[in-house]
């Protein structure tokens, strides 16, 4: 047996207003004057000046305000990776991805792209990527997805939704200031912490299990649901603790594996472009068969916050589409085997992703 | 304000009977056939086959035995630089410590030594390593002292006990193998885990606490409480998680600071050579007016498994011998800080030191 040998975030800041150390960070690893620095920034910041105002553009650096409406997808990666070639003759000095999950998987996709061949789609899987990426900051604005930390990215291809996974794909530096997800609407808040709560889920019941992903999990478990179900907690208070627990959320499945929900939510992301954090909850509402436990406490925290879950996406679907739904999920088959063990095969049908799916 | 960009380990393996990775996973840091891999390991593997047959060593690889019985000293990294550096005409592939704290501090320091000129003990301090470390492996096989995660690796040297801490310390890689541990004999058990347990109670009473270090030494003192007060667990089980509970609690102080433990145990290693991890236990069984409710948890431990902590080390020291250790103690002023706060001058006083080491 052979174990993981995992590649860590090289540098961590952590603080309200760490932000503002961004320039002094970033400063040493500009190459020249011409190899400048890209900030891919979420675009719900757009006039924001609050924020706009502190990014430390300098010389040709660029800005480039980009939609996380959609799922992040290979052929958006090559578009960036193409104009950023055609607008400088120099490589950049380096990719800061400020955003949620879909605007980091970006910025850890186009560093990778820069300096590795062809299209994005090719390098989708375990292991494919060559060539060491260009330095990448991280700078979340959301809690709850773990892409901080961890060594996947995860694309929506022409064939598939699955992460370019790679000992090249992790930040260079991370910078978790929680000041920076103050804005956040609740609901959004909602859906993308219980990424992090469905990761602990996912790892801590799943058949990869071990000390190091089980310590993990059970902190980011711990701290979600201080957050999700106590009452002690202020704003800020919950905030902070939000942004460690899916800090050490992402490293639970790190080192282990997620499951069912990601699995089947992969697959609505795929077919009906639903963004992976709602995708989880509205996959999660019907999991009481894989994690009693967890979807119980789940549904007690929707509950106490008020979320609607959407219902009922699914119900005009063709037998070709949930077909394409369930091939998607099939395929990620590390997930079923953590989730259900070695002999998934024979538990989970098509038949019976088909039932749950009808479900949602 | 500014935060602290911390340097992580860039990679870590976790499991047991991991380190037969090892082999895989240095062949490809070899410069060449002349630049060999150092082994430091601590002699207690000396004759114990099961583990020596399984240091992969290759061409001109030296294996050095290493004893762990006193602290670790400046003076120490210097020879076996100078011994390294006079056996090879290139400059070796890497250094690999495994053992203790005390072997995986001299293999961070030689390996920084390696490729900075002078002394060691120029470098104890804050950020004074001008150049990268060369490649360096930690491998506990004792769990508790966090030496595999920080980014300092403490040494005596002829003017102080203080670490270098620097931006190149920390491993880059890390073996996190708990069957390494298992002939470990009960009380040095105790002790080194202690170390991890102090780590906590310093970290999360401390007043350079934030939700970073907090999240990482609330689940490393409820490992330790599991460990040391449970008895739930089996001895496997056991040595799976204090192994994660010392990485953890690394990673606590790591974002914070310590404490008076460790402040007054610098000051019995420089003067008395007491060990790290005893030196905390017999410090800290007084620090009931810094720590209420550590120092009773600990000493439910130290009952519950009936360890011997040694009295009286202090008895016969003269006035000279005292001010030596506080003059120790007193230097390491952050310490002091997280513990007490901003005006810890007003409340730690020479005499209130001497009283405290007066009963030990």
């Amino acid at each position: 047996m052979s174990y993981k040998n995992y590649p860590m975030v090289s540098r961590v800041v952590f603080g309200r207003s760490s932000f503002n150390q961004l320039g002094d960070i970033i400063a040493p690893k500009r190459l020249n004057r011409k190899a400048p620095f890209i900030f891919l920034v979420d675009d719900v910041f757009k006039g924001n000046s609050e924020m706009t105002s502190r990014i430390p553009l300098a010389y040709d650096d660029q800005l480039l305000y980009i939609s996380a409406e959609h799922e992040p997808k290979t052929s958006q990666v090559d578009e960036l990776v193409e104009q950023i070639i055609l607008n400088y003759k120099d490589r950049p000095s380096g990719i800061i991805g400020i955003g949620g999950g879909t605007i980091l998987d970006l910025a850890k996709a186009v560093a990778i792209m820069l300096t590795n061949e062809g299209e994005a789609k090719n390098y989708q899987g375990w292991d494919l990527v060559k060539n060491p990426a260009i330095y990448h900051v991280g700078i979340p604005t959301l809690s709850g997805t773990g892409a901080e930390v961890s060594r996947t990215t995860i694309l929506t291809g022409p064939e598939r939704k699955l992460g370019i996974n790679s000992d090249y794909t992790p930040f260079d530096q991370v910078i978790l200031d929680p000041e920076l997800t103050k804005d956040v609407p609740k609901e959004q808040w909602f859906y993308t912490g219980m990424d992090c709560y469905v990761h602990c889920i996912e790892s801590l019941n799943g058949t990869f299990l071990n000390a190091f992903s089980q310590s993990y999990g059970e902190k980011a478990l711990e701290l979600c649901k201080e957050i999700f179900l106590g009452d002690s907690l202020s704003q800020e208070e919950s905030a902070d603790k939000l942004m460690m627990a899916s800090w050490h959320g992402g490293m639970s499945i790190a080192y282990s594996q997620v499951g069912v929900a990601h699995a089947m939510s992969y697959g609505l992301g795929y077919l009906l472009g639903v963004k992976h954090g709602v995708g989880n909850c509205i996959v999660f509402e019907h999991l009481e068969e894989y994690y009693p436990e967890g979807v119980a406490m789940y549904k007690a925290m929707r509950k106490k916050h008020n979320i609607n879950i959407p219902q009922g996406i699914c119900a005009n679907l063709s037998d070709d589409e949930f077909d394409t739904m369930i091939d998607v999920a099939l395929s990620l088959e590390p997930l079923w085997e953590n989730a259900v063990g070695k002999d998934w095969k024979k538990v989970i049908t098509r038949d019976k992703l088909k039932a749950l799916y009808k479900k949602m």
